[in-house]
């Protein structure tokens, strides 16, 4: 760890829902249908010979509560002897299911267990139930084994209201926060709740009497001298009834569970499955090869893409999958959907099409040239009009514009990648007429037959469309005549082609090829022999040097396309000048930060994307074969340093400016699990 | 009005629910399930000739949102010329059951419509709608009429999500909050939605081109040169599901409404009937004779009490009434639920059995001196285990003990006037048993026979009892041997021998009489003939002299008994050596604070209550008339001043301290309706 003071979120699958903590100082909490980290104080650690000793997740203990609350100044205020514990004296260790400090003889952990998740059309109740169920655990350990003195340790955090144990006639302890979110652990004798409006005072004078006023209902568990203990806690969260505007949905796991309690329970009888889901991704992950730069990238990413995740349930009882995105909780942005591919096939791959359906269905319209696709399907749990996203503004030319070329690319992608991929024939039967349809609309936004992208959509009206890139800087803004979304639009030809191809649309197929291949005589056409690079926009003597020039190479290779990416196949022109452009690229000045050392996307802006750059390393080694040696670690340990520090307050974040590492936008953000594509 | 710039809560009946705005500069919103006022933006005013005209309810406009959204600098930053009217530009009038500002030519008005309610378990079901619907309205005029410029009229406020017509095929233009609160009206040309990241740049601009992504979406209503326009919005909540825990009960609306937008869309056919109730209360008031400021101040009470009213019911079917005590959010605190007796007699006198009832089954239990009730039933929706508060503690002598005595007290005050008043015999048949029981307690509770308490319950363990004075000082803290409690304790005798009597009942009505002799007796024992005073405590030597010694003569005098607050009755000498207290205490540097001249309730302390001043207030002129004469006018603006400025950021404040007005506790509290003893 480069550093141990970062939020990290932890969250459940689909439940949108996050136990956020990690930034020394600065508290934390639960956060419902959202990502932002509440700023409570969380009461981790443990009391031995009178002094408490504290993980640093403790906003502001200055007040005296109880006084507050009365108005007047107490006459019988006590002493409390209170140990944070400074960054110096902690170890922090992300895994991949998992978030563990140690400071000495004292360990916690939050435990957020993850798998292949199956569609849950087809599970039984009980594969429902465990694959579904919103709750993840701590765990708390104190090796008192040397010491002649009890102990005890707390677990507990302001949001809840009130003790568990009143609620579940003593069964279990614990503390809720209305029905909506609470932690439980089996009663048990070596277990108390301790809720008082200033528990530490509380506490720290061994008074163990509840207030029902208390504001963090927390537990208390035993450390006899002596011994060694863990304590496993579920922490759970349940929102009940229709959640959503525009199409009516509920959380999918109201359809098995009934209530708070009823997942509480459910967590803690199968706590074992649970910790055992967690161990075997945390080992897959330390197994895996990877540098420990991009063991934590992986898993930091990991835990803020289980945050924005989303699995609701319609009217009709079929799921309904959204990931959010991040800070701006859009609903299923289409950009980041073409990102979540790698991560999804390997997890989820029903949620690829789920969602591929509902732009179809909802999400799609026609404009001068033929189907085209949405940026997103609404905002905050609120789904927009049918052919319609929440982001899109005719009139404009820059951030808000269309993005109607893209999102057409992103279909043809993701869908064309689902379906080759994971050989889902059914899907693609469906579908092969979509895929058609989506093919004559590339084709007609090229009126010149060069094989990009020349005509803007009349959704438009005055404007000109964007890409995802929108806000970076005009290098990769622009639609028209732009490297990144001509080798995007190469790209998607080519996958058509194969798959036109194997599902014996010879004709469409023949025509994919052709236009791949003016896309490609374009592409090469723009490269400059003298400065060897291809610039990012081929129009105003554009001269910004991309390194998404090559993002598109990954579609063709992850469907096992690899000649299409080979400097012998049948675009090994392009695919040279490509390599060239990297090579290029890839300096202090140009596509390499000189302050940070770290990667930038563009030769003429500092704004950086974390996702895109994980995914532009994996195409640059694993599709164009550059081996840039030891320089990975350090260009990793300096994206590692971008997230543990430069933006500790802000979960895994995408937008940077690459020479600090400084958050620009796209906090709490779920696309970074591109890294993904790292694993073999 | 002594200023303009207070905060204000504009509540439906029972919904928990606020519209809070009305401190200049400081923003507001809608709050849902508390009391606190949100400090977002909200944007009323008008545009005409290229200036937008707002009331300063602004907290911060000067982020550009959409910049701030992409993480660019935007390159078409556009002007916008805002003007904010200033506190001395405008006119306020806090009406009964509305709240309007006035600026020149525009006006907007928030009306909170409330009357007599039945119990909604004889109620119909349009009549349950009627008197349930969670709902209240705006009201935005312009008179354009002398212009030749047209102007547009804005209502709208963040919080709110997405645009409403999206959600009701255009049927109605609003904008909505998931699906938990909106503003709505029916679709009309003269009315359209707009919604943006930066609504006042947009509107400033003429671009009225929606975003799905906008902060504020909001109503912009056509007010043509040369005409007068007036437009009504209906502003409503809506909350599904159980949202307790303890005892599960859902928002007793939800068995009338089955939708947010069903509700707007009640409101609204019904709009003429909202706002003609509203009219009959604010005119009710105008006509009732008191000065201005108390008209203020019972306006200002109303408008808190609502905001604190939840309307449950239980899975029965059964309704539950709940006050929550303002920012404390308990829920029903005895202590309030006594002094809210008298407005709820007025308005929904089966509020006050629906209480008793549920203290009796549930939060009642038995200590060593018999039959006693607790201090509240939960706090924030969670009704705390049976026979327990969330408030009281044991093994403590000052705030969060055992308010035993004073409970007692309450139920058999409440019970008994609402029995009495109401003449509810069928009530009253069911729970004589229960009044023979608290007397039966109360007299345990004294065992010297001095007719006042003396025995501290065993809950307090090794604590002692405390009064709902218990934060203000020692003078009203303790029970023991206390003035306050004694005249209550007196109080309650002599209602219990008249309940008693007219019931048959005769030896208990004979002992109640004798008990309530031995008290005065005793009283009247304490009183110091040198200095014309009783100490406020009978023991140490205490010298606090009390306002609140006389406090509970409202309730015999309520129910009518008024010979026994006589000076020529059979407790004429009580009467008659409080009526001297009175005089010598009503004075400067006394229980008069010689800073502001407003009321303070002990000599010994600044810390002051409202609420009971209002109802001293009540008792010294309408029980012993006593006439101050002009003084009485100027105390009440002192009062009025101290909620208008000094808590103008707490809306109806209950504790503040007396020489300064400032609020010291109880803010945003619902206890102020006592103020409607005031009117005939």
């Amino acid at each position: 760890m480069i550093s141990k003071s970062f939020y990290a979120h932890h969250s459940a699958f689909g439940a949108f829902s996050s136990f956020v903590i990690g930034k020394c100082g600065k508290g934390g909490g639960v956060v419902l249908n959202d990502v932002r980290p509440p700023e409570n104080n969380v009461y981790i650690g443990y009391k031995r010979d009178g002094v408490i000793n504290l993980l640093p997740f403790i906003k502001d203990d200055t007040k005296n509560a109880e006084e507050e609350f009365t108005g007047e100044v107490s006459t019988s205020k006590k002493e409390k002897n209170i140990k944070i514990f400074r960054e110096d004296e902690m170890e922090r260790e992300l895994g991949w299911a998992s978030d563990t400090w140690t400071a000495g003889k004292f360990r916690f952990s939050i435990l957020t267990p993850f798998g292949y998740v199956k569609d849950p059309s087809v599970m039984n109740e009980n594969e429902k139930k465990l694959a579904l169920a919103p709750v993840i655990f701590v765990q708390l350990s104190m090796d008192n084994s040397d010491s002649h003195k009890d102990a005890e340790m707390i677990f507990g955090f302001e949001g809840p209201k009130r003790i568990l144990s009143e609620l579940t006639d003593g069964k279990y302890l614990g503390g809720v926060y209305g029905r909506k979110y609470g932690f439980a652990i089996k009663k048990s004798d070596d277990v108390r709740e301790l809720s008082r409006l200033d528990i530490l005072t509380s506490w720290a004078n061994d008074n163990y009497q509840n207030h029902g006023l208390g504001r963090a209902p927390s537990l208390i568990f035993k450390v006899p001298a002596g011994t060694k203990k863990t304590y496993t806690v579920a922490l759970a969260t349940y929102q009940s009834g229709v959640i959503t505007t525009g199409i009516d949905a509920e959380f999918y796991y109201t359809s098995v569970f009934k209530s708070l309690e009823d997942v509480l329970a459910f967590g803690l009888d199968n706590v074992d499955y649970y910790i055992n889901l967690a161990r075997e991704r945390d080992e897959e992950l330390r197994k895996s090869g990877l540098n420990k730069y991009r063991q934590f990238l992986l898993a930091h990413a990991a835990h803020s893409y289980y945050a924005s995740t989303e699995l609701l349930k319609r009217t009709d009882g079929t799921p309904l999958w959204v990931v959010n995105e991040g800070e701006y909780i859009m609903i299923n942005t289409f950009d980041l959907t073409v990102d979540h591919v790698f991560w999804e096939m390997r997890f989820h791959p029903w949620t690829i099409t789920n969602t591929l359906d509902l732009y179809y269905e909802k999400y799609s319209y026609k404009d001068q040239a033929g189907l085209a696709f949405t940026h997103d399907m609404g905002v905050a749990d609120g789904f927009s009009k049918e052919g319609y996203s929440s982001y899109e503004l005719p009139n404009l030319t820059g951030c808000f514009s269309y993005m109607t070329h893209e999102e057409l690319l992103n279909w043809i992608l993701t869908g064309s990648v689902y379906a080759i991929k994971m050989n889902d024939k059914e899907w693609l039967k469906k579908n092969l007429s979509v895929l058609e349809d989506c093919f004559d609309s590339l084709v007609a936004r090229d009126k010149n037959n060069d094989g990009i992208m020349d005509v803007d959509s009349s959704r438009c009206e005055t404007g000109s469309e964007i890409t995802t890139y929108d806000s970076l800087d005009e290098s990769l803004g622009q639609a028209r005549n732009n490297l990144y979304l001509g080798v995007k639009t190469w790209a998607s030809y080519v996958v058509l082609h194969g798959l036109f191809k194997e599902n014996g649309l010879e004709e469409k197929a023949k025509k994919a090829l052709e236009k791949a291949k003016e896309a490609a005589n374009t592409i090469v056409g723009k490269f400059d022999t003298e400065n060897q690079y291809i610039p990012a926009v081929f129009e105003n003597g554009n001269t910004s040097r991309i390194i998404p020039a090559v993002e598109a190479l990954v579609y063709p290779y992850v469907v096992g396309y690899t000649d299409f990416v080979s400097e012998v196949g049948v675009f090994g022109e392009l695919i040279k000048v490509l390599k060239k452009h990297v090579m290029t690229i890839m300096k202090p000045g140009i596509c390499i930060d000189e302050v940070s050392g770290g990667w930038k996307l563009s030769s003429t802006s500092k704004n950086t994307w974390n996702s895109k750059i994980f995914l532009c390393q994996y195409v640059i080694k694993d599709v164009l074969n550059i081996d840039f040696g030891d320089k990975e670690i350090e260009w990793d340990r300096v994206h590692a340093m971008w997230q543990q520090v430069s933006c500790s307050e802000d979960c895994a974040t995408d937008q940077v400016n690459s020479d600090t590492g400084s958050p620009r936008g796209s906090r709490l953000y779920p696309r970074l699990v591109t890294s993904i594509l790292w694993m073999k």
